[in-house]
């Protein structure tokens, strides 16, 4: 158990989901489902009975600081690693991957995102701990869960996996990562059986990523390299705040994944949404008439179907007349869109943005 | 100038309105047009010019005495009469006549509702002052302001005149008062030539309606006649607080009008609403873009035609695909349905009343 790490990622702005998301109050620290529990108390209440809770690290803008401290008061506060800028999650894993082996050389990291919902709680325990065994005995393998795809999504990344290499019933070598497809790619895609959603959840050791981190992003490693002796050390946070702006803003699909050779997926079945849009919220929450879904809110409604009505608290919506649309009533902002434009909504927060300047982001 | 009397009503509550009118802010204090002044004010300030302000008397319920004494500080207590219950407008404009009677005799009375708009104030002065002039003349006359109809409107109602009696070019024998025709009904009416919109607006010696009531409704005038001597003392509240409630519950139109054989009209082009609807809103407010209608609200719209977008102070709405809808957001309440089902708003607040008491009303 002393070798398992977990890094929480939970940094992001969630703009598809404004105006619930908003860059002040992102969706991970939102209660999404009404269960007392956000998006990221949920991410740490599923791994702490397999992962020992002072090796739970959450990494976060350090913006969002008070609200992680207030979400997660387990966390001492030198488990919370504070990015002073955004780079999207090579920087981010970079930084994790060298703080956790500062405190551990043999440390296997979990690296999690914090936004996403996971129904099959105990499954995913199951295919973490299968996951730390692999990496006990592939110590240079880089690990992503891949997730069992049950319809032909566009909006999800997709991993082939290769047949001919298959380490046990579950785990297999990648052949190749696809992005987002068009819908007739991701029929065919689905068809074939050889994919996997790409669920940007990823295992391995930590010496393991800063190796590949050499090997494919070197900018990275070498920034990194230069403060090997700070990590865990009181100088770390003066570090990171003069280098870490100056990394490139990449992902670790595209810095690493999709350029390694030694990666591997474990296929899951774990009930996983990345609950990256409205839309994915709509499929995944429990429907009542009409097909509507109401999220926390008081509601009269007539001749309305297949809608979404999500408001705060006491808030009372009567309704009528709206098939398949968006309502979201936050406080000092109300969207009222079709769920089929919901990939316009980060146009519209771009329009408000420009109108009205921060102030409703 | 001594003899003339303004009595503005504003106890209703103004349901058809809501979620902007409630129960608890009906819309006669609401500053409707974002002016600076609710339709109450307005309707001081439109008469206080042509009327001594120490004559003018407004009746509400009771629960809203704060109200008009903060919208109408110009009004001394003694000039705002509280009902103690809802009874229509027969009690109201019976206790307003005994009430101003007792005051002055001579008295001629103004009977203003205080939740319509009236965009032409100079030619509604002249018609008022007409008609002050007309009653010193005709001493039992019931006058009414007849509003020239502009289409064949069904939620009005109507008064026919009689042409062959003429009292001057604006002033006409009522023949008969009709209530709200069927469309087909409405487009004779209005091709006709020969029926106005009823307007609530009345006219009349407080004598005159106080003879008129023993006449039509002599339960009313009994009931106040047993309290003839207290009206204009300090007894008079107690007396209301007494006899009040028992009053039947029945509107001045139903009681007086349309049974008195000294009823006249007089024709008024005065831009006139009775605001009685969004619909009627959203005819008389000045449109932006694709015919919408933004009331107080800051908007970023998109693909939206003929809607009423209404809210409160900072408020964003953001939407996208919606014709002819009324959106509209008070605190706790959003309402959104189609402009068409306006008449079925009462419908809806009663199904919030049902379903979470009257919290929202």
């Amino acid at each position: 158990m002393e070798n398992r790490y977990c890094v929480i990622m939970c940094g992001g702005v969630g703009s598809r989901f404004w105006p619930f998301s908003k860059a002040s109050a992102p969706k991970q620290f939102i209660d999404f489902f009404g269960t007392g529990r956000s998006l990221l108390q949920m991410s740490f209440d599923r791994i702490a009975s397999i992962i020992p809770v002072s090796n739970i690290i959450a990494i976060t803008n350090e913006r969002y600081a008070p609200l992680v401290r207030e979400q997660l008061p387990e966390l001492a506060d030198g488990q919370i690693l504070l990015e002073p800028d955004r780079r999207n999650t090579a920087p981010c894993v970079a930084w994790a991957a060298y703080h956790v082996r500062a405190l551990n050389p043999d440390a296997m990291m979990l690296v999690a995102p914090s936004d996403h919902l996971i129904l099959k709680e105990e499954e995913f325990r199951k295919r973490v701990v299968h996951g730390f065994d692999f990496l006990a005995a592939h110590k240079d393998a880089l690990l992503t869960l891949g997730i069992c795809p049950n319809r032909p999504e566009t909006g999800y990344g997709y991993i082939q996996i290769d047949k001919e290499n298959m380490v046990d019933d579950t785990i297999t070598k990648v052949k190749t990562f696809t992005e987002k497809p068009n819908i007739e790619l991701a029929k065919v895609f689905v068809d074939s059986g050889e994919f996997l959603w790409n669920s940007g959840i990823f295992m391995w050791r930590a010496e393991a990523i800063i190796n590949a981190f050499h090997d494919h992003c070197p900018d990275i490693a070498m920034r990194f390299d230069g403060g090997k002796e700070v990590f865990g050390t009181d100088k770390e946070t003066q570090f990171i705040n003069t280098e870490f702006s100056a990394c490139p803003n990449i992902s670790i699909d595209y810095a690493i994944m999709e350029k390694s050779a030694n990666v591997f997926v474990q296929s899951a079945d774990i009930g996983w949404s990345d609950l990256g849009s409205w839309g994915a919220y709509y499929e995944k929450s429990p429907k009542a008439e009409h097909r509507n879904v109401m999220h926390n809110c008081r509601t009269v409604i007539n001749n309305c179907r297949g809608n979404i009505f999500a408001a705060k608290k006491e808030k009372l919506i009567v309704a009528s007349g709206l098939d398949n649309f968006i309502v979201a009533d936050n406080d000092d902002i109300l969207l009222i869109c079709p769920l089929s434009e919901e990939q316009k909504i980060k146009q519209y927060v771009n329009e408000v943005k420009a109108n009205f300047g921060d102030k409703y982001l």
